[in-house]
């Protein structure tokens, strides 16, 4: 008997058929005497329904009644998935993100978890009840409903584990867990039994669409295990959880591809510190985070930077360069050219040296030359061809021989 | 300058393009410089589909789930009003009808208001800011979320109208305000510029949709004078208010008809009180009214009775009184036959007795004679043969001259 957080998406409980199902899965675990706690997200399409509503009513609609408009999103699943578990004879009740004590600062549309107090929830599990909470929302001191932005159900999910103690973490997906590459570009990718948060943080920033690195983040913070498994099947997924020794055995734990990144180039700006630093903190001040940056020195005291971009990011990038180049006196800036971004990542790494080598030369055997790089302790990231991306992910997983290790542990 | 509460049904707000028509009539009271506090319901076809999809879930859902349901659809309206407002350059807030101080108790899908305090809407006001807050929902002491049920809506606006001492409340509706009759039968019928509360909730339970009687008491209760008005149109509508000694000149008020009644007969059951007493009792405590009593004394001790029972309770009032007359032993109960009530109503009745004779009279010209009379103070109630109802109303309506009086004060 353990108490379980369990977390179902949007997906998961799309429709009232979908929800029927999740309810089955849940008296499964509840009829072995575990204690649960359910977590769900909106039906999928609900939120893009509500925000093309609310984009048709003002270009810009103000945050905090933005969040009051989604918030709802989730509270009609709560409701809905309470009634299914009292359809098929499960004690059951929903609580929203402000019943279930999840507390945000007042940042709308993006907020904060500020503390968790788990609300009655100790309470009603006591009573044996299965208790379903509104993912993605809070409340603020002031009362107000908040929403946490991008990936918050899995957000409030660790937050409630994290709260009353949880013994295990499930995060539901569309997928079976985290792979050592994305199995619909590598046949072999091989699944993960298990991954460090900080590679996982690393994998999540590199494309990975598994999980936010937020969500990742909070779990390492507050020592939360966590498993990533899907609704479809009963398989054991992948536990992401602190680092043990045993993970170190692993050089090298998985491949991970981010199409959408266009290169950005600087042009004709001062060689200066100074100069360098005050387009670093503009972007940093409007909230956009860029990486892989290469500088080039110019004639005459002048540079040339060249960083890669998210592309969906790239319009409002563009703006605010734009505006600081103004602001400097010279310099120019374009976009040249979208690639994608290769990561390997593994918590080996840090004592292997021999890893870059093998790296660059599964590039070359498949033509790939690559300007922009970047490393941490646990990664190293390349630009590459968009074109050749799929053959590069299958030429580097299967010089590491990522389908054959088997972690320990 | 006045403060004003304003309440908007589910048709007014169906769709975006409605909303921005609220908005835009919103902002013309506003530009006045009055304090605006709007009261609205959920987009019309909304509450249906949350019933519809909790329905395909379970049979009958909890009644707490099926609040934390129903209240996301106000919810949905505040927050879409309030950014049209914005998007007119009217600064505008939502509330939930828990965050605007709605206290109720427990009874969910049907809470009683129990309090309210008003929250911060005279913060809100004081700054300028209309307030848009959610009809049809409170919250328990419990903080849980609850429902008003039937009419709810209104029943919000003249709560907070009563808690902020509001000097005007209007209901915004899809009829211009009362009617001596419904205008679809009586082409000449006239909108009452005021009626007293009781004669409004006289006519509320004889069949006239403007406004369910509840929300009727509680104005009369707290003193809430109201107008009901079009939301097509900018003509003054119907105040609804206290008694005051100039309404007395007008005999009768209006002609209201309830066309979904049907007609019940006990028979032989014990000629005693108790027994009497006793089917009344069981349908009282299933929360059936009933009302245009008719006894008739059978042979041997035994009676029957007549009554009159709305035509969409009339399978649970059978269920009911077959199972009371089955406990008391013999007795049969019988639908016998649909009937219309046509109503007079009216303050001045009390004090001309000529009104029972100037109404028969009129019934007689059309040939009209009903057995079924129910009589109050301020309304005379008699059942007619549906096919003759609408040939009766006009008879009656034309008998008191009702498209000719000018009601005084």
């Amino acid at each position: 008997m353990a108490l379980i957080v369990q977390k179902y998406g949007g997906t998961s409980v799309a429709n009232v058929e979908r929800i029927k199902n999740v309810a089955a899965r849940i008296k499964e675990h509840w009829q072995q005497g575990n204690k649960m706690v359910v977590v769900v997200s909106a039906r999928s399409g609900v939120t893009n329904e509500l925000i093309s509503r609310a984009k048709a009513i003002h270009q810009s609609p103000d945050e905090r009644e933005m969040d009051m408009l989604l918030a709802v999103g989730e509270q009609e699943t709560i409701a809905l998935l309470s009634m299914a578990l009292h359809a098929i004879g499960v004690p059951a009740c929903s609580r929203t993100g402000g019943q279930a004590g999840i507390h945000t600062d007042a940042l709308h549309t993006r907020a904060r978890i500020s503390r968790i107090t788990g609300g009655d929830l100790p309470a009603r599990l006591e009573e044996g009840k299965v208790v379903i909470v509104a993912g993605f929302q809070g409340i603020s001191e002031n009362q107000e409903i908040t929403t946490l932005g991008r990936g918050g159900s899995d957000l409030t999910a660790i937050a409630v584990a994290a709260s009353i103690k949880a013994d295990q973490c499930q995060i539901y997906t569309d997928v079976e867990g985290v792979f050592t590459a994305d199995p619909r570009i590598v046949l072999n990718a091989r699944k993960l039994n298990e991954l460090s948060y900080e590679e996982m943080l690393e994998l999540a920033s590199s494309g990975s669409k598994v999980m936010q690195a937020r969500s990742v983040e909070f779990a390492q913070k507050y020592g939360v295990p966590f498993e990533v498994r899907s609704s479809f099947n009963n398989k054991p997924g992948t536990i992401v959880k602190a680092l043990t020794k045993t993970m170190e055995d692993a050089v090298v734990s998985g491949v991970a591809l981010d199409r959408s990144q266009t290169r950005v180039t600087i042009s004709d700006i001062p060689d200066s510190a100074e100069a360098i630093a005050s387009i670093f903190n503009v972007l940093g001040d409007a909230g956009l985070s860029v990486d892989m940056i290469l500088k080039n020195l110019g004639t005459k005291g002048r540079a040339n930077m060249t960083f890669s971009d998210n592309t969906d990011q790239l319009e409002r990038t563009e703006k605010v360069l734009s505006e600081a180049l103004k602001r400097l006196g010279s310099g120019t800036v374009r976009a040249t050219g979208e690639f994608a971004k290769l990561s390997i990542v593994g918590v080996g790494m840090i004592s292997h040296p021999g890893v870059a080598g093998i790296l660059f030369d599964a590039l070359a055997s498949v033509g790939v030359n690559s300007e922009l790089i970047t490393t941490s302790e646990i990664k190293i990231s390349v630009a590459v061809n968009p074109d050749k991306a799929d053959e590069a992910v299958r030429a580097v997983h299967n010089a590491f021989k990522l389908h054959e290790i088997v972690p320990l542990g």
